[in-house]
């Protein structure tokens, strides 16, 4: 009887996949906290938590829990002329905690269409106002998704090549560091003065996808400052930062200007439903009220603010700032900075840098996104029994938030001895 | 202390609502089968199964047991270098139902996506083979979704407004019927003349937002060869019309040619999860083959064939051919084209039509999409206890397979008092 890897070829494509030269998949049958087993019965520590989704922990039993005991009563409903308590809670929740200028939360299923929701906002708001404008300014090397709206924005080429000529008009900027803010004002000043810019849409504090890389609060916030100044929609994608990751609820909470619209997924539900939240403040949701229904937000996915989505994000919430979780997150995050001082001294390194539970660190080593020295990397990983996806020359450990003392060791162990067969 | 509908209004920006003239949001708090409860207690018989999902009737146990028997296993795992049981799974039950050209299982979130993969799979088929290709061909009033390369594939003004400077290049033909096949195929020929068609992505023989508008199967076929001729891709938007709605389990059950793509959600998962599939001919999957890595496909959603999605789809499909819902699919059918005859000779009715389990009613009455008629008919169906919502001047009916006989009738009942209102 064949095995799960050799069954997947047959029908199945996957994504991020080039599936002539591409080792088969592994099959995986279980999954319980930090760790994932493969059908040999082999365990991995899952360093990425799954795309930076598994914070709480797989199969976390209070937010299946949660997921069983709203199937019981109300498990799908439109809604469009309805409403119902998760949606309700939710939106109540996460006002508590969003920056203090988000009013509104619309929902949508995952980032891209976050992302897609956000951008259609920033044009409308502009469109009602009497006001086209067509231009989004949007950071280098950016990564918000891959719809064609997301795509647009983003600035990773081995996403869009084949797309290039069908994408939204995009203005980039490079990242601002402490030393380089004065050149990206400057830049976007011009940006400004020569285009109708509608938004400007940005990966807060950290890019995920370009290789975890970092820029200045300071520089952000400048940014956004001057966007403010033009009636620039600001649009904050917290796909991957939000619900801790940086050490902050989201890393928008280390800015003095607060975003317009946010863009939340992933962690969101703890890995457990697709849904997605696009927030916005009083000021966007208000250019859409009218005697005119066609002012109104004509954007709808069929499974839009889903009961079994929404109490899992709320279980998901109710967790994030648990005693038990907040010490793990502070607990991860000092043991990462530790790190950055012990990596920074061995050989072979560029830069090592830490934010909450991320921790990066870039090889001296030069190579493609997707070459073999990356495939290298990542079976050395996993033969060490450790999920890690290095980006490039970028290793990063991003993990669950209940990865225990004891694993959290085993992959710094792990990543130090891949440095050394480089 | 405020009710569900008061609390909604704080926080909760809802889709296809214009929230100044919008009367509040009904708190549902509960569903069964074919019922839906209101906070005061009523009871609704949900008459379009919460947008073509809930077929199987809410909260079926056989569903919601298998997301539950899941979320004690494996609840996520990113699909990049790994696959999973439920996957593989679900990949070989759906090839065995779909029509025999496809063989490749692609996974997204919801329809847009579906739709978004479709078209990327579509443009890079092209450029893949060396052959740029820049023009969509789509119905007139077609509806697709509502991220930026679906709502340009869509037709219907009132959603793409305020976004039509920033979509991809479409020619629209409008749907075939017996006696315009010929004119329809005379304009398809000049527009594969005068442009590079690279897709022409449609939904077969029903057109859902559009009004539950049917054409010709034999036309359509006719269209599908035209571009089999030209290679140009061809995409079944299955979304609303899978799973058994038209009579047989897709609506290219009815053709004889078969598209090359299919997108399928909605009903896939019985509404109980995000979930959509983008499957493929080997012929579209070859062209991703390489010793170079970037022509795979490099389009990826976090939640990627999630488990759950997976397991509540399996269940789904399970149903779908048992035969319980098989005998509930051909009694709701014969109910339906008995209606058709009985409501054709009523007053003020222009069309009626019906195919599989969709009944739909054309008044003739001149009406906005959105005016306030079709909101006096959607106030009259919820006072009966009837949850219809009314496109323009069509009134249409699509339960899920498991509302009993008394229900069934109580709903015509309901359509037909609702006549009188006129």
């Amino acid at each position: 009887m064949k095995n799960l890897s050799e069954r997947d070829q047959l029908h199945l494509w996957h994504p991020l996949t080039q599936h002539q030269t591409a080792a088969p998949r592994l099959g995986i049958v279980k999954a319980k906290g930090a760790l994932i087993w493969d059908e040999a019965g082999n365990s991995y520590i899952d360093g990425i938590a799954s795309w930076y989704t598994a914070m709480y922990g797989h199969c976390n039993e209070f937010i299946t829990e949660a997921i069983s005991e709203q199937m019981k009563t109300l498990d799908f409903v439109m809604f469009s002329g309805f409403t119902h308590e998760p949606a309700v809670n939710l939106s109540e929740e996460l006002i508590k905690i969003l920056p203090n200028n988000q009013q509104k939360i619309f929902f949508n299923d995952n980032g891209s269409t976050a992302i897609e929701a956000g951008i259609k906002m920033a044009l409308q708001y502009h469109y009602n106002l009497g006001d086209k404008r067509d231009t989004l300014i949007a950071f280098e090397d950016g990564f918000h998704g891959d719809t064609f709206g997301a795509m647009s924005a983003s600035g990773l080429s081995s996403y869009n090549g084949p797309f290039e000529d069908f994408l939204l008009k995009v203005e980039r900027i490079p990242v601002p560091q402490d030393d380089t803010i004065d050149d990206v004002l400057i830049l976007l000043e011009s940006i400004l003065e020569q285009n109708k810019c509608a938004a400007f849409v940005f990966e807060p504090l950290v890019q995920g996808a370009a290789g975890m890389k970092f820029h200045s609060a300071k520089g952000l916030d400048m940014l956004i400052e001057k966007c403010n100044d033009n009636n620039v929609v600001t649009i904050a994608d917290e796909v991957m930062t939000g619900f801790g990751k940086t050490g902050r609820n989201f890393a928008s909470d280390y800015l003095e200007n607060n975003p317009d619209i946010i863009c939340l997924s992933k962690a969101l539900t703890a890995g457990m439903f697709p849904l997605s939240i696009t927030s916005c403040s009083q000021k966007i949701f208000d250019a859409f009220l009218s005697k005119d229904v066609l002012k109104g937000f004509f954007h709808a996915h069929t499974f839009s603010a889903h009961p079994l989505g929404c109490a899992s994000a709320l279980a998901g919430i109710e967790l994030l700032n648990s005693s038990s979780i907040l010490e793990r997150r502070k607990y991860i995050a000092d043991s990462h900075r530790k790190m950055v001082a012990r990596f920074e001294k061995l050989p072979n390194i560029k830069e090592v840098r830490s934010l909450g539970v991320i921790l990066a660190i870039d090889l001296a080593v030069e190579t493609n996104r997707y070459g073999s020295f990356r495939d290298k990397l990542y079976d050395f990983y996993m033969s060490e029994g450790v999920n890690l996806r290095p980006l490039g020359n970028t290793i990063y450990f991003l993990p669950p938030y209940v990865i225990t003392n004891e694993q959290l060791k085993k992959v710094y162990a792990v990543i130090e001895a891949s440095l050394e067969i480089l």
